[in-house]
């Protein structure tokens, strides 16, 4: 028998998503989809792809019968671990009590991710009402921060229910791009970085609007979110910068991906002997210990289709000598690795698993 | 340890599909992927959404440093099995040394799919040199001729090298579709049945050309191949009706995905008493011990984004009593039921593994 | 001075269509744009492509100063003609007082397509109020009931206001495939139509919905209306074939463009003869004097981009001796000669202009 | 009669969208396409979408009825103006004779862009041939440099045969956007510019390759030509910066379109007392005589659908207070604004016509 996995907000994307990975994960069994719009609908009808995933064990609902939930569905409080998939502020009202239930909780929203309360509370105009449980919360982002998740592991192992706040889709990709090489002192102190970034369009939810419609999105490329994007500041927190960054996010006319380009000038000093051949062994030695980060080699074009689908990250990075900046780029399934496939690699960790376990590791060729 | 498995036409899209699944496939292990015209390049280069794939065996190269090789590659002519996704001609080059080496040949091209070779010659302008190597070869589409592959499995067992011809892409979808109805009796008796299929653009081969280029095939639909597209003979031998098939296909803007639609006038003395309640409930009924497929329920829409990536079929059956008409649809993915994953279910059936084994049943949501 | 013109229903995808058009048109001014759902909103906001459109008078608003105004503006009954791109049972409501006022009516919804109101009622569920109106009004698809448009002509000359029922998009693309076939005697009596088509998004509609949403319509092909789709009696009514019709509708992920499949038997007795030369050459003098229409040499590809934005059709016709099949193949852009263009086409004969003007002939080339 | 304009390499996109925009247009009539690919045959064949494009003279032959004709042409040489859509060197080879045959080149090729024909040979490792021919020639990106094209009409309406260099599509959009901010002393000195690009398809040309392949570019985002993208040099060129340029262009999955978003440090100093809506009235004023830019309101959304198929230019503008970043952003249609458009618009002021003359300001709503 496996762990008990709740997925709440699961009509959404990114918890459909997530459906998917715990109904076919070796060792959590998905016990509800909870979602307040569908509640008492077939998994079907919203994601007839999900049907003909069977469940890990014979005792487990297949997801062809399961329905969604409802919030109060008694599976959720018993699970050992909950997923949550939902618009911020739904999990400051969430979490507590599910944690007070045993139920650690990986979360998915913007609720926990930054330690400053306060700048929440400025970006999300809105008050961050669980300060004590943002503070014994542990940031997901494996590959950056890798001592957090561990931490949240021996929480976890010593009896605890634990929170883990995992890190969003553009800060994911954006800070696997360029961190490295800020953590090696390599940005001049105090400059911007520029982040601009590509999404496909699952980033902007499911509700249909008349920007997400067909007709709309398709044959267009768009700029939106100019100067102030939510996601600025977790991108500030993660990359560690002493600088600030000017995020930009682009819409583009496919289903799942993001590529983040990233720039920040070098600093002159630290840079002195570097070139874009040893900024990449570094980055190889820097994810070594990360099954999902591929470094490519100088001349591969870092693309979102080779990645689209797994919880892979494609990272390139490149000194321009000539202009005196650092170039990183990263390209990853928004709605896995920048979502419920992160979700699930946090959680994999927190319970003491390889963590890539239920991660397939191989995208469609085509 | 598993079977060993070698693909020839690796660099082509459903071999490279063969790669994908048989990296993950938990029975059989890779052992080359031979490309004339890649030979020697890693096969990430081609394909780089496949370097994740790990092997299913330690002892076994991952994708990752793979290298597509030549047809003189030994471990080709020491392989349990070989998966031949070539074009027509080649198969009947290369099949027979195989066979004599003692390796079972499952053929995905169209060289061996049809017991008349004179049929064969007429539509492939071609002559047709192994009418001994065809009398003795299965026909490979196991939800509709069951009995077929287990003979192959019965020969194989036997310490027989055997040949499996599997079924084409848009045969695959449409038989799928109209072929019950037509063996139940239903067909109004020598009349013809239209075939109107869409396909992606995978389906349209790998090779770039003026039609497969981005700004040729985006934005736009067309039908090609009118009257005498060389899938027609093959589709009247499955469905094995007593008149004529007229088939038209199409091309969209999509990469996988074929959906076939299938008119034939029902016989008015057989399709008394009938109504597509009754027709459905025969069909689930007629496909209950094939796992892949599903037939839908009335007032579900067919769809291909909910089979992509899987060797599923979703099937849908009505009778227009206004108009006397039998109506079948069927969407499948080309380059897995329609393709790749057809092979690995018959390769399966042939060394008497589950027959799901190793293909995900689980699209993406999204 | 151009002609005063008015678009009700200015903000769904039709109607912008008409606008774009009617902007630029010679010989229309357009005077107000009509929407319910975004009155006093500027046009550029809904359609900021259609900012551009410079007036076709100097005295005329220009589109990107132009907001949507209510169905009181005064506007409307004082135009010359106005374009209803509204839904069903909304033209049997506004009809009458516009026709009353002197305003000729070019109708784009169902409301008075059909000759007979028991089979709009039949399909539409409900009542048809406006018997009279709907004897006293002319059916518009020139190329195939010229002399009925001609006759709107006529009575627009004598001074009357007349209403213009413009034919739906498929029963245009499909009815212009088969419909000379038909008509020249060539189909067996009594023998049912089958029309496959395949629609782009647009044909959907402009309310966002979870079918239309980008990220559901993307990779996907679907069959959809199966068996009574509304547009069947209309292709019924147009086709005038003694046997009825099986429409299948489909989807495929492009904007604009319908591609119509139609097969029919041919009779055996009138057919003798013909070859699909014949058949070409045929349907090249049944179109002669109809601009917008061309007929495909054999061998050529029917495609949807090569029509997009525009008011061509692409029409292919072949006979297939092996099945006695007649096949008959369509392309339009269903915003444009599937709506919008046929519109305008429309409103040009009435007005007595060239029946051309103000409809660009000329696709992108990519 | 209008002015007699020939297109060499009409078989390319860029190709193809000028005899689009010249078959059209009321003051040149197209007297011959070269094409070396396509000699002898139709238009049609390649461009099946241009065939409605009637001549804008009954004297002249419609495109439906013309054919890709050979450089020998004697048709070019007796032109009053070519246009020139083809690789690098090859106007370096035909621009010289063709001036002293007395015929105008407007040129979309790179060779004489770049004033400094050393820069040239660096960027394209080929020698720069036409020094002399290069300094009498004019550079042509109307909205950004008015005089020379001016000049060019000067010479022009003096009996002398002229050559303009047309800006090329990713310099176009990336300088439009952040030109004016740099030409009012608004940028840090020094400092670099970032130019983050993302183009559709039609890019990458018209020649099928592994990577305009339908199947390879669908669903995805890449970023490619890191660092030393030869349009480098061209925007530092026009920008007219103290500093660099880092350019990095990405593709993503649409037809036709670039969006640019353009970072460079604002000078604290010279920044002091601006704000966005500042910046934006300056950019507005800038802007005042080009008919085809159009400043985006703060909040508005820059989007390539809004301007495909068009000549336009939608520009964005904002002043990131808290990163002291200028922030522009710039949509056009590559293969119009960016390529032949602009092309037309040169020629147009060359020849003392209307700017927007033959150049349709409209867009397809959807």
């Amino acid at each position: 028998m496996g762990y008990k996995a709740a997925v709440v907000g699961a009509s959404g994307f990114a918890g459909a998503e997530l459906v998917r990975l715990l109904a076919q994960h070796p060792n959590f069994d998905l016990v509800c989809a909870v979602s307040d719009s569908l509640e008492g609908q077939p998994l079907a009808s919203a994601y007839p792809g999900l049907v003909g995933a069977a469940a890990s064990e014979p005792s487990i609902q297949p997801i062809a019968e399961m329905t969604f939930s409802s919030r109060s569905d008694k599976a959720l409080k018993s699970a050992d671990v909950a997923f949550l998939a939902v618009p911020h502020t739904a999990s400051l009202n969430m979490a507590p009590e599910l944690i007070e239930s045993g139920v650690s909780v990986i979360d998915l929203s913007a609720d926990f991710r930054l330690r400053d309360s306060s700048i929440y509370e400025h970006y999300y105009s809105t008050p961050h009402t669980q300060p004590e449980l943002l503070a014994g919360s542990f940031f997901g982002l494996p590959e950056l921060e890798r001592e957090k998740v561990a931490a949240a592991h021996e929480a976890h192992a010593s009896g605890r229910s634990v929170l883990v706040a995992c890190a969003g889709c553009y800060p994911t990709a954006s800070s696997l791009a360029i961190a490295p090489a800020i953590r090696a002192g390599l940005a001049e102190p105090g400059s911007t970085i520029i982040v601009d970034a590509i999404s496909g369009i699952t980033g902007a939810g499911r509700t249909p609007t008349s920007r997400t419609h067909f007709c709309a999105a398709n044959n267009n490329l768009s700029a939106y979110g100019l100067l102030e994007h939510r996601h600025t500041p977790e991108m500030e927190q993660i990359m560690g910068h002493s600088g600030s960054v000017l995020f930009t996010p682009h819409l583009a006319p496919l289903d799942r991906g993001i590529l983040s380009t990233v720039t920040v000038p070098a600093s002159p000093k630290a840079i002195a002997g570097w070139s874009t051949g040893r900024l990449r062994s570094m980055y190889a030695e820097f994810y070594e210990a990360s099954p999902f980060v591929r470094v490519l080699e100088e001349g591969e074009m870092p693309q979102t289709s080779a990645v689209c689908g797994t919880n892979n990250a494609q990272v390139s990075i490149s000194f321009s000598e000539r202009t005196g900046m650092l170039l990183g780029i990263c390209a990853i399934d928004n709605l896995c690795k920048g979502a419920a496939g992160q979700a699930v690699q946090c959680a994999n960790i927190v319970f003491g698993l390889d963590e890539a376990s239920g991660l397939s590791s191989c995208a469609l060729p085509v």
